[in-house]
C-alpha cells in the first residue's frame, strides 16, 4: 500500500479522469474524447472527397492538426499516469493510439503519406472502451461470452466454409476458364467466398451451362451452412441465459450483472472489470483508488 | 366521471368509431381508411409512371382531391373528438396525418412540389393501428416484446457492425483506392456495408488481389455475424415463450392473451392496450366507453 | 358400409393404387409418376434451348405425345376412381392435373401457344404428395406446424417488410429520381425489396450520397430483421418439440409418429393422413379399404 | 490376438504414425502433412496466375514434383501399413489421394492435362481428418450430430426450394422471354435460384413489370424461408445440447466428451473414433496399439 501512496496524487487523479468513467470528470473525459474521435473520422471522410477538399482544404487541415494535437496530449498523458508506460506502450490500444496520430506529423517531412492519416479510423476500437456505461456493459458482456462459448465450433465450421470455397474455386476454374472471368484460382476462390456468402457482386459470373449448374450447388450450400452459425450462437445464447438463471436463482440476476462490474482501471497494470466493491486489483493485488 | 358525462354523446360516439375497432361502426370505419389508405398510395404509384401519368392524368389528379379531401375531414374529426387536441396533432400518428394531407394544398400554389405527395405512403404506418385486430395483436405484442427485450444487444451489436464498415471501408480506400471506384472514404464504407450485410450490389467491385483477399474477410465476417442478432432474438423469444408458460401455468395462455388486450382508446390521452375488463384509463384515470 | 361394398372391386383397385402408397403396386405407382414428372420437366426444359431443340426437335415432340397421353390417361383414371368426381377435377391437384396436360392439346390449333406447355412445371407440386413416405412424413409434418404456429407472426412480419419498402421505396425516389434508375415509385419499391432481402442485383444503385446513406439504413434494417422471422420459427420449433417430448414421455416419440398416419386416402372425400388402425374416414365416415 | 501379433513391429509403427495422432511422431506427421498440402494449394494458386507464373515457371515445376513425390511416397505408406490395403485404396480418401497424386504423372504423357493438377485441391477435405486434435473433435462432433439429426428436415426443405425454383423459374421464362436474358427454362431456373437465395448476382434481371413483381415475391420467399434451416439446426441444437446435460448430469460433461473418443484407427479395417479406453476395434475386433 505505501507503494501506492508514494504515487503523486495529481497523477492518481488523471488516472482515473482518463481510465476509468465512474467519476463526473471520468465520464466528461469519455464523452469528450467520443466527440474528438467522431470528428476526426468526419474530417478524414471529408477530406477524401476531393470537391469538397478543394474547396476547404485550409479548415481541414487547420482542424487535423487541432485533433492530432489533442490526441498526442492524450497520449502523453496516457503514459504518464500508468506505473508501467510500456504495458500500455505496446498495449493493443497503445499501438492504436500511435498508429493514428503519428501519420499526421510523418506527412510533414514524406510527401504522398498524407493518405495514411486515415488509419486514425482505427481509434474507433477505443469507442468499445469507452462505452463501458453501466447499460451496455451487460449486453455486451453477454453477447462477448455466447461467441467466446461457440468459438472452436465457429472455428470449424469457417474452415469448412473455406475448404469448400478453395475446392469449388478450383473446379470453377477448371470448368469456366479464363475466358469468362475467371482467370486464375485465386480469382476463382474469390469468387466462390462472394457467391457462398450469399454477397453475389456479379462482377464475374458463371457462363457456362456446368458453371451455372455448380454455382446452383454452392448458392444452395451457402444458403443451408448460414444456418449452422446460426444455430450455434443461439443455442449457445439460450444455454447462457439459462445458467444464468439457475446460478442466480434467489437474486435478481439483472442487477447482479450491473453490480458485479465496473469501468476502474488498475493504475498498475490496465487490469478492467473489477468488481464493484473491490479494494485491490485482482490482477497484481495494487489498490484501486475510489473518489 | 362528472368529467366524463359533459362530453358531448355525438364526440364520444365520433371517439369510439374513430379511435376504437370494438364496435361494428368501428370496424367499418378501420376498414373503409385502410382502403383509403391503399388506393392512395396506388394512386401516388400510378402517377409516378410517366406512361400512365400522361394518359389519365385528369382522372388521377380527381381521385387524389377526393383521397385528400377524406383524408382532411378524418384529420379535423380526430382533433375535434379528442379532449385534448394538441395531444394528437403533435403525437407521431398526427403529424404524419399532416404530412400525408397537406402536399396536396400546398402543390396548388407552389409548382415543382407535386412530387412530395409521395410522402402520403408514410400514411402506411397507420396501418399498424388499424391491425388492432384480434387475432395479430398478440402476435405483434410478443414481438415488439421481444425485440425490446433485445434493443440494448442489438444496439452493440449494430454498433460493432458500423465501426467495423468504417475502418474495412477506410482500409479499402486505402488499398483500392479511386482508379477502382472507391472514390472517396464515404463511397468506401458504403460499399462495405453493401458487402457486410451480404446486399452485394456489385456498382463497385474491388479489383486488386489484396482488395479481394479484404473483401473476403468482410464478407466471411458479414455471413457470420449475421448469426449474432438471430441468436439474440431467438434467445429472447424462447425466453418470452418460456416466461409465459410459466406464468400462466394454470390457464390457456393462448386464451388468456387474447382476452388480455382490446383496442379502446382513451378519449383524454390516447393510450391504448386496455384491458377488456377496464373500466378506466390506467393512464389517466379517464373512463372508457363501452357500448 | 352397404355404400362401400357396391362400389366395384377394380375401382377400389385402382384407387388404392392411385392414391395410396401402402401396397406394393401403389408405392410402383407413385416412383413410375414421379419418374414421369421429372422426365416431363426436363423435355420441357430441353425444349427451350434452342440449339438442342434445333437439333432434336421430333424427338422431343414424340416424347412430349407420349408424356401428355399417359399424363390423360392418369387424369381420367383418377376421375372414374373416385366416387365424387368433381371433388377432384376441382381440388387443388386436379386443376394443376388438367393444366399440366391441356396446352398440348390446345397447340395443335392455336399457334404460339405451344410456350404454355411450360406450365407442366406446376406438376412438381405433386411431388409433395408422392413423398408421403414413412421417413419424411414426420419431418415434413413437424416443418408444416412449425410454420403454421408461427403464421401470424410472419404474416405481421412480412407486412412490416412490405410497408417499410413502400416507404423508403417512394424515399429514394423523391432522393435519386428518374436519372439514376429510379424511374417510378413501383420500380423504386423493386428496388427497396431486392436491397432489404440483402438480394442486392445491382441493375439500379444509387448514385447521390444522400441516396447511398438511405441505402445503408434499407440494408443494415434487412440485414437486422432477418433475425426476426429466424428466431421465430426457432422458438416455435424448439416449442414444438418440447410439447412433443412431454406428451410422449413415456413412449418412444418417433416410433409413434411413424404409427400415427399413414398414406391411405378416403375413396369418397380423398381426405389423408388417416391413422394407421382407421377403419373409417375421420371426415366423412366412408370405410376405408386395406389390403 | 496371434493374428495381431505376426504383424511386423515397424508395420505397426509406421500405421501408428500415419494413421494416429496420439503420439509425439503421429502429431508430427499431421502437421508436416497439412503443411504439405497447404503448400501444394498454394503452388497450384500460384502457377494458375499467369505473371507469376511466366516469370518463376521452372521453380514452381520443381516444387511440383517435390511435392507430388512426398505424397507418392505417403500413398504406398499408406497401401503397406493397412492390413486390407484395397480397403483403403477405395476408401472415399483413398481415392482423394490417388487423384491428387497421379494428373502430375499423367501430365508427362499427355499434354494439355496440366489443368488438372488443379484436383489437388480435394486433398484439403483431409484437413478434416487431421484436425482430429482433442480440442476441435467435440466442437465438429456436436456440428455433424446437429446436422443429422436435422438430415430429413433439410432434405425437406431443399426439396421444397428447388421445386419452387423450377415453377418461378420457368413462369419468369414465359413472362420476360428471351429478349430480356431469360433464353431458356435451365437458365431461368438458374436466376430463380440466385434469387432465391438471395445471392443477386445481377447478371440476369427481370425487366417487365410483371417479372420484378414476380421477383419481389421470389425474394421475400427466399428471405422468409432461411429462417426454416436456421430454425431446425438451432432447435436440433439446443435439443443436442439438453440431451447432453441430462446424461452427464453426474460429472463433467466437457472433460466426459474429451474422454470419449481419440485419434486412434484400426489397423485391419481403418475405423476410427474409438473410447480412449478400448482396448479391441469395435467394429471388427482386432487389437488396438497403445504405445
Amino acid at each position: 500500500m505505501s507503494d501506492n501512496k508514494t504515487h503523486a496524487d495529481w497523477r492518481d487523479k488523471l488516472h482515473e479522469i482518463i481510465y476509468e468513467a465512474d467519476t463526473p470528470a471520468g465520464k466528461l473525459f469519455d464523452v469528450v474524447l467520443l466527440i474528438a474521435i467522431l470528428a476526426s473520422i468526419i474530417l478524414v471522410m471529408l477530406e477524401s472527397i476531393k470537391s469538397f477538399d478543394d474547396k476547404y482544404h485550409t479548415f481541414l487541415n487547420i482542424s487535423e492538426w487541432i485533433i492530432t494535437i489533442l490526441f498526442s496530449i492524450e497520449y502523453i498523458a496516457r503514459i504518464i499516469t500508468v506505473k508501467k508506460p510500456f504495458k500500455y506502450i505496446f498495449s493493443f490500444y497503445g499501438i492504436i493510439d500511435l498508429l493514428s496520430t503519428i501519420p499526421k506529423y510523418i506527412s510533414l517531412f514524406l510527401a504522398g503519406t498524407h493518405a495514411l492519416v486515415a488509419l486514425r479510423a482505427l481509434r474507433l476500437l477505443r469507442v468499445f472502451r469507452i462505452l463501458k456505461l453501466a447499460r451496455y456493459l451487460g449486453a455486451s458482456n453477454q453477447l462477448a461470452s455466447a461467441i467466446k462459448a461457440s468459438r472452436a465450433k465457429i472455428a470449424v465450421f469457417l474452415f469448412a466454409v473455406l475448404i469448400a470455397s478453395v475446392i469449388f474455386g478450383t473446379i470453377m476454374y477448371l470448368v469456366e476458364g479464363e475466358e469468362h472471368g475467371f482467370t486464375n484460382i485465386p480469382k476463382s476462390v474469390y469468387w466462390c467466398i462472394v457467391t457462398l456468402t450469399t454477397v453475389g457482386f456479379g462482377d464475374i459470373a458463371p457462363e457456362t451451362p456446368l458453371g451455372q449448374f455448380i454455382a446452383t450447388i454452392i448458392m444452395i450450400l451457402g444458403y443451408g451452412i448460414i444456418a449452422v452459425p446460426t444455430g450455434i450462437v443461439s443455442a449457445e445464447y439460450t444455454k447462457a441465459g439459462g445458467d444464468d438463471k439457475k446460478k442466480t436463482s434467489n437474486t435478481d440476476s439483472e442487477q447482479l450483472k450491473n453490480i458485479q462490474l465496473n469501468t476502474q482501471c488498475c493504475v498498475n497494470c490496465l487490469t478492467e472489470t473489477h468488481h464493484d466493491n473491490a479494494e485491490f486489483c485482482f490482477k497484481c493485488g495494487c489498490k484501486l483508488h475510489h473518489d
